[in-house]
């Protein structure tokens, strides 16, 4: 009997969770969902047979150690930075395993020792990166066999909420760990254009953003991600002049953000002290002047008229009122991110919206021809999200092909070979996760 | 006989090694001068009788262990990062050490180590930090012992060029450690203004400057260091609603400092690869738009008239021209640096200039009173600098008092006691290092 571990059951694990616990039951494997909460675990087990939730403590080695020894293929839905001690762990006991998040500079150390204990580790195989990834390659080929050349490819993703519950000016709600939404973009961000390198820094990336009209899907805006430019070897574009991955947001979302970036609210390098116990004061201490006006005040230090819509968004999150800090001792990263989770909060049968696109230019027969392909997801509710879709999806049908040994290859691996990738795609394109073209 | 070391002997050790030289043979003792440059060492010790310069790699622990071992007191001016391994060897040695940098929370964790040995460490005890902490303490007591309440202090410190050779618009040379002013104020800024708590974000620090009228001294402008409201509680000022601390620059800098901010140039965090070659090249990589004309275009982008003052600095830089980076695969932050060690040198015969000013509000019989005491210091020419004298003979001076137990207290300290300060305080007047009060 085979036996499958999930580290994690927080919020995308949802559909991952109901797709390997329906497939253990089938085959009369075994899953094992472990999170901190063990009633949040439990309960995303509740309606299979041969499932287990269990209690884990990221601190406990020996507690992880024991979990992953029961396991044949490991899932981490863990935040990334535990992903290294998850690997270890994997690597000293010989099981392969499986994550959505980033192949980083510190999980690609460990390549010689996966390839020496010869398991097999696949990254980025959930939405974006995962899905972004294989869908993207499958059009390549097919542009590449009909003798078209690349020169262009733009790829933007967001997880966003579906127009019917678009309540709030910033078009915008949680479906995914609120930590990165409010730290997204710190560092440069990389990409090429014409054929030129270009480097956003983190202080003007919210205010290059881009728009992207997507005809009845609506309008929106994207800024660019991290590292474009690492990604350019794995799709193999020798002739690409411009190619950037970047995230969408709603339309006026990037501006405003901007100015919750100036203002210095997403530094999460120091403490607010206790004294300071309400947002005024809060945003009073980021605002060097001093009159009776504080929303004067903010907007004459942003630089910006009151009247401006991306102005009137800071306003309504309620930042300038006298409403008490819900943390205390946090950084103001952290407190921006404690307001943001009651303020854009998915509401009871709230539905959110995953959008991906990819545009492409090539030439072909001397021609210049371009390509658009879309994905468009709706969620069913607050807890089957779209998100929790696209992300668990792709991660749970590559953990049954990597658990039965349909796919299997020693070393660090992105989803980027076809053995691997198109049975994924035929499966999610069966759930509704399909692209469209134009 | 006593041996004093002295690791590094770069542009701000001159006048320290000049002083404790003479020092030396006055009182048949022994200075060792070591620096990864031999030369450099040699040059600095030619005319003194007792002194060794002696080569000296970061990276061999056991030379730096031998070195340590021949001293009874150390005296570091090697890059601040470098102190905590120093301060390891004097540990385990049972050395003495002073420095006249920070006392970082990295330093602070030895205390218990540093106080169990019984040794002495005096850290911040330079220029800035200081002269600034004792100059301002000697200020303090004197208010306080007249029975006045200090309300108000702030204390700006600036390292700048002589007037007579204040010959380009930035009006700045470098008189220091030129990496120090690229990354200078990165992190947020935090102080007290009129009871409120001030934060002041890296991407808002070099447009939020404030002026300083210095009469006769010419016109200033300084922005906020680092955190200072960790510096209150040595200060010990119960009624104090506003206190800061600065640096000083040259009109006009900060707004085109702040430019330099906006568009990246200052990132530590990531490598230009080789391919691109040129400034041109390079500044156009960090404006995502692409026109004809670089000049309006990062205008544009910056959001300032190209006529502007701030704007006319960076032309002047010529970072605009083709002419080609003379590093390759370095940081944005590297290169510049590389730019501004050209521009911004001091060329044979230039002064330097130090300005401090303490800026005191206080009541004293119900009335308000203000007091500003500034120093002002002109260096001798481009190797006799004030910078290294103002840096260097606080530093020797109190070399001295250590090394003859005159002062002696185990444990990580800042020049805040009177019976240091005093007689370095009477040794730096006697060399002209004296402020004047208004």
């Amino acid at each position: 009997m085979k036996t499958i571990l999930v580290l994690g059951a927080g919020k995308s694990a949802g559909a991952l969770i109901d797709y390997l616990g329906n497939y253990v039951d089938s085959q009369c494997f075994k899953l094992i969902v472990a999170d901190p909460n063990i009633k949040i675990a439990t309960q995303k087990i509740a309606s299979f047979t041969n499932s287990q939730a269990l209690p884990f403590d990221v601190k406990d080695k020996d507690a992880l150690h024991s979990l992953v020894n029961q396991a044949d293929v490991v899932v981490s839905m863990l935040p990334a930075f535990l992903h290294p001690l998850v690997l270890e762990t994997c690597i000293f006991l010989g099981k392969d395993m499986l994550t959505a998040s980033y192949a980083t500079a510190e999980i690609k150390k460990y390549e010689s020792q996966v390839i020496e204990k010869g398991i097999t580790v696949l990254m980025e195989c959930g939405l974006d990166p995962g899905i972004d990834h294989f869908s993207a390659l499958e059009i390549i080929e097919r542009i590449k066999n009909k003798g078209g050349i690349i020169t262009s490819f733009k790829s933007f993703c967001g997880g966003l909420v579906a127009p019917e519950n678009d309540t709030n000016p910033w078009h915008y709600k949680f479906s995914w760990n609120p930590r990165n939404v409010i730290l997204a973009g710190q560092g440069t961000a990389q990409y090429l254009d014409a054929g030129n390198i270009k480097y956003i820094p983190y202080q003007q990336l919210f205010n290059s953003a881009q728009q992207f009209d997507l005809g009845e899907m609506g309008v929106f805006e994207g800024y660019a991600n991290r590292d474009s430019l690492s990604y350019l070897p794995i799709y193999d574009l020798p002739q690409i002049e411009t190619f950037v991955r970047g995230t969408l947001r709603g339309e006026g979302y990037c501006k405003a953000w901007h100015l919750l970036v100036k203002l210095g609210l997403t530094d999460d390098s120091f403490i607010i002290p206790s004294s300071i116990k309400t947002w005024k004061q809060l945003i009073s201490a980021f605002t060097p002047t001093k009159s009776n006006d504080l929303q004067q005040e903010v907007a004459d230090y942003l630089n910006i008229s009151m009247n401006n819509e991306a102005f009137q968004k800071l306003v309504w999150l309620g930042i300038f009122n006298d409403e008490t800090l819900t943390l205390s001792n946090v950084s103001p990263a952290a407190h921006l991110q404690a307001l943001l989770e009651q303020k854009w909060k998915l509401e009871v049968g709230d539905k959110d919206r995953i959008i991906m696109i990819h545009e492409f230019e090539y030439l072909l027969n001397n021609q210049k021809h371009t390509l658009r392909a879309s994905l468009d997801v709706i969620g069913e509710d607050e807890n089957l999200t779209a998100m929790a879709k696209t992300v668990g999806l792709p991660l749970a049908k590559a953990t049954e092909l990597v658990l039965t040994k349909q796919w299997n290859k020693p070393g660090i691996h992105l989803p980027l070979d076809k053995k691997l990738y198109e049975p994924i795609t035929q499966f999610i394109e069966s759930k509704g996760i399909k692209f469209v073209e134009s």
